[in-house]
């Protein structure tokens, strides 16, 4: 039997999405084996319910758990806002990209005004607030959701005319409100980064849930004896359960190292 | 026990789209009683697999069956593009949405220069160009998706400078050549009619399907004896697979007649 920090690490996202943080990830430990999950079959998770998305939650993780992690990892801003809590049943340490993305903003804001941008589902969820306010009471929270950038971004359509309108339009009521940082709280967003950073102006802090999770689980593998200690070469492994040819062209936009081997699982 | 005249209608949907539907054909026939099927648990289908939305379709399918129908419609393009044949194992008249469009097209070309628009899926599938060439081999017709006009409907973004921007830089390939009629190959396109003519020109004219599916189906009633002759009043009842509350929202935008009682119905 292999020893336990040879286990992979288990990621999902509802698509492509999550892909941003195996990328961050595999920079921060580059010898962890890694299995994805992102459920194409079903995507996008932003638009639906809280029950919906802890069903989809459940699934997922019930996948990656078979195969024989050590740590699951939820790449999905949308489901760790709804599902976190429903995962805790797991024996096993649990990664979500809200808390980093929260701890990161707490740290940079200066003026303690935050805004959020998220998926409708995320932003309706309030949990990026919830969060926020455990780390101070008195924090300014302003949060919006931005229902075409997923979309967008899987158009590839991510700078000029049409996707500045509609950054224009979702963030105008941000502007107002003098915030210093805006959390990215969907895992597509950072692909607007120069959007959005255009209309937010250079005194706005943009803050990447991705490297500040990938941190987050260097600590947790390391708390719990996890990390892996062998320097033989790693494997990425990507599992969907929709067809894997638009999953490889599309991941392709969000992740560095080529998508070699993409398997198919049904329910 | 009833006569068979007094079973429902069966319509299903990958979400809201298809309440265009409904409202053409309650409008058509406004005795027949309407079981409607919204898929929004695994909404949309428009970027999936010919194998996924197929196992989608008969699970629709088999839903509504139970509830005693007498005519199934496939209100939806992509699933009619890409499931309609794996379908016709259920013993009953099917309506889809794809021939009547084409038929509507057929009758209108005069220069037999035909355009579609669709989602990805439902172009890729090349069902509307095979239809097409059933009626008249030498149609001559070109085809684009144009995957955010589903998102901007769903935004409620049909008129105005960012929808002008996205229908003319999908549409420019069009422009060039020469068609004088377009199908607009989505349930949710009609409503963006305003948009995209005005990027088309009057002189190219724009075929909904839903008018021609509605007739379709007094047809097909007709011709198996089983139009409702009863003046009593009629019954719509619509399921969702996710939470109702933001398909009766949306719904609104698609559906002039109040959406009064919505049940979820879980697999």
């Amino acid at each position: 039997l292999n020893a336990p920090e040879e286990s992979p690490i288990g990621i999902f996202d509802s698509g492509v999405g999550g892909l941003t943080v195996v990328q961050a990830i595999h920079a921060r430990v580059p010898h962890e084996h890694i299995v994805y999950f992102g459920d194409t079959a079903r995507v996008p998770y932003g638009s639906k319910s809280k029950e919906t998305i802890t069903r989809y939650a459940l699934e997922n993780a019930d996948f990656l758990v078979k195969q024989n992690i050590k740590l699951l990892i939820v790449a999905c801003n949308t489901a760790s806002a709804c599902a976190i809590e429903a995962l805790q049943k797991y024996n096993m340490p649990i990664v979500d990209v809200i808390k980093p993305g929260v701890r990161a903003a707490a740290k940079q804001t200066r003026n303690g005004r935050i805004g959020i941008i998220g998926t409708r589902s995320t932003i309706h969820s309030n949990a990026y607030v919830e969060e926020l306010k455990k780390y101070d009471r008195n924090v300014f929270c302003t949060s919006i959701s931005c229902p075409l950038f997923v979309p967008l971004v899987e158009e590839n359509m991510t700078e000029g005319l049409i996707p500045s309108l509609v950054a224009s339009q979702y963030l105008a009521p941000l502007i107002s409100k003098h915030i210093d940082t805006l959390i990215l709280g969907c895992t597509h967003y950072p692909l607007m980064r120069k959007t959005i950073s255009k209309i937010m102006g250079d005194q706005v802090r943009l803050v990447d849930s991705a490297s500040e999770t990938a941190l987050e689980v260097e600590k947790t593998l390391e708390s719990y004896g996890l990390l892996r200690r062998s320097i033989t070469s790693s494997r990425i492994s990507f599992y969907v359960s929709d067809d894997p040819i638009r999953f490889t062209q599309m991941g392709s936009i969000f992740l560095d190292v080529p998508i070699e081997h993409v398997e198919i699982v049904c329910d």
